[in-house]
């Protein structure tokens, strides 16, 4: 029996989509192996691939001039491949926000190619608040400007899209295809899958056509944004199954009537337990109010001695991985797309019910 | 109904191993979800992880002065990770051995980082075969000696392990786990997985401790070796449903009687398939006998316009991905361990049958 599961990532897929993938995991649309067995460059996979990529731009509106990549190594890698990409032409510089502990991720890998400003940080209210464009000085001369929609560990999300004069670049790991995104305000939009995609093991690029000439010169053929648009994202052997699985995901959220659809969902679960984390006095959220992530939703017991007993009878009513990350402790419920309302909806249940108890 | 497979990758998996994967996808092990829908942190896949590893060293005989990592980007990262990790100490020079198109693409990266001398090349005999080492001069100063123990698209295999001064590094993701080998002889081995460890998406490093601490400055975080060996393998989100299938596909292994039964198996479906190429005068095999892989088996028809008609036949036949590389025609046949001796049998039988109807 499947249960409901709030994983941070990798993170619950849509249950049609394993059913799918359970089904045909043998014999591929009668073919007579998996789609694991059959090689990429195959005519029966390209149209998998290709499929993926079309529906991956209907769904987000992608405009021509980008270029949709599937990559390998993650988001983590693509810390690396943005300034490897981008500091080829021009100053070696860019402008950061510094919003959490991805975003940090983010900024340690650039400074290690380049000067790093950044340009606003979160760091005087403990990261749980998205820092707002108010108060930045942005640089005159950076290469580019890179931020992280979603703080995946804090639970932080920003309401708005910077406005800046050079490239904008963004982590969207963990808040991709949760809402519609103006794309022709990016440069460059990269997300591990784990969360809103497909299983980890394979991450997006969305780059703008006139950013694949940019890169320093030395950049190894693995993180060249080029290299990958020219092979069609098949310069070595990709990840076919994630590749797949991700296909069958935006398949399914074609069907569940795309990013608006999930948008109006995430508003309905999201909002659901704030209202109740707010209402209580033994639950709080950390992250200010304006911030607060749609996607991942941390919060603390008002005694953390029973954060152990949270946890042991929560995994007991089938509500999975609601451990906050190890760094912060606490609780978190990533509320991703594939995870329905009913399961917030019996999360809540079960935390007022663990509060009458306990409290 | 599953056919047989001769994909030279992504390539055959054991059936039983797809058999386990599809019954437990969406509810693995009765906690409710699917593997690919938990923390690659958690306990549960921590044991997935380290099953796998010892697993393979079980299989391998792996020292414990050697590191194994499961990596991103398949060999051809890897391509540029040996240079990398390797020609931050001393002079940046290497040896290679130039023995087909996949050694030819390590060169080229290698050459992007540093020096690289060709010590022995198969070009003179437009690689179809593998050089000894009688005519070989070493560098006095390499950083290491690189070479591709089986060609997966020329079907070249080494019969020998080049026996050399400084750390040998192989790249082995066609014939891994295909035969016993002298792991402590090499300095570092890499596979990608998607012929005869698992699905493509995941590789395997098996690295000398002594060999962490030699990284070139600016090395980004994805291609370090040490930050892998550090981080256990998950300095970012592993290929978590890749990784357990691997650990599927090494207990399968284990119970097969490990790789000694492989190398049994591989003579004698290899020999089974050669054989029969050789007493034809309709089939014939490019590669000298000396040189032959066991994995993949690349032969031409005596008259190339009946090559469609072979791939149609064979393909109705139940015979699937016989064509050969796109860089060379003909026809490959690719024999990892997950192909049945049965299947070898179905292929020469039918060879022989489209030879008398045919030839």
């Amino acid at each position: 029996m499947r249960k409901f599961n709030f994983c941070a990532g990798p993170a619950a897929l849509p249950e049609p989509v394993l059913r799918q993938a359970q089904q045909e995991l043998l014999d591929w649309g009668g073919r007579g192996c998996s789609v694991m067995e059959v090689s990429h460059r195959s005519a029966e996979f390209l149209e998998v691939a290709e499929r993926a990529e079309q529906d991956l731009r209907d769904l987000l509106s992608i405009p021509d001039n980008y270029k949709v990549l599937f990559l390998q190594g993650g988001a983590t890698a693509q810390f690396s491949a943005v300034p490897w990409n981008l500091f080829g032409v021009g100053d070696k510089v860019a402008d950061y926000i510094h919003s959490g502990q991805w975003a940090d991720k983010a900024i340690r890998e650039a400074k290690r190619y380049g000067q790093v400003n950044i340009v606003a940080s979160g760091e005087d209210r403990s990261f749980t608040y998205a820092p707002g464009a108010e108060s930045w000085t942005q640089s005159d001369n950076a290469a580019y400007f890179h931020y992280t929609p979603n703080e995946t560990i804090g639970g932080v999300e920003f309401d708005y899209v910077p406005d800046v004069t050079c490239p904008l670049v963004a982590d969207m790991s963990s808040n991709i295809l949760s809402r519609p995104i103006p794309v022709e305000k990016f440069g460059v939009i990269y997300a591990g899958a784990q969360k809103n995609i497909g299983p980890s093991g394979i991450a997006v690029g969305i780059v703008r056509d006139d950013l694949l000439d940019r890169a320093m010169e030395g950049i190894p053929r693995s993180l060249s944004w080029k290299v990958a648009a020219e092979a069609g994202s098949m310069d070595n052997t990709p990840p076919t199954f994630a590749w797949y699985l991700a296909g069958l995901v935006f398949r399914w959220l074609k069907g569940q009537g795309g990013v608006e659809a999930m948008s109006t969902l995430a508003d309905r679960k999201s909002t659901l337990l704030y209202e109740f984390i707010d209402r209580s006095d033994f639950y709080s959220c950390p992250v200010e109010k304006s911030s607060r992530s749609r996607m991942n939703v941390p919060f603390v017991l008002a005694d953390e001695r029973l954060d152990k007993e949270f946890l042991r009878q929560s995994e007991e009513a089938g509500l999975l991985n609601l451990k906050g990350h190890r760094s912060v402790g606490g609780m978190r419920a990533s509320l991703y797309n594939a995870v329905p309302l009913e399961a917030v909806e019996a999360l809540v249940s079960f935390m007022a019910d663990f509060e009458k108890r306990c409290a």
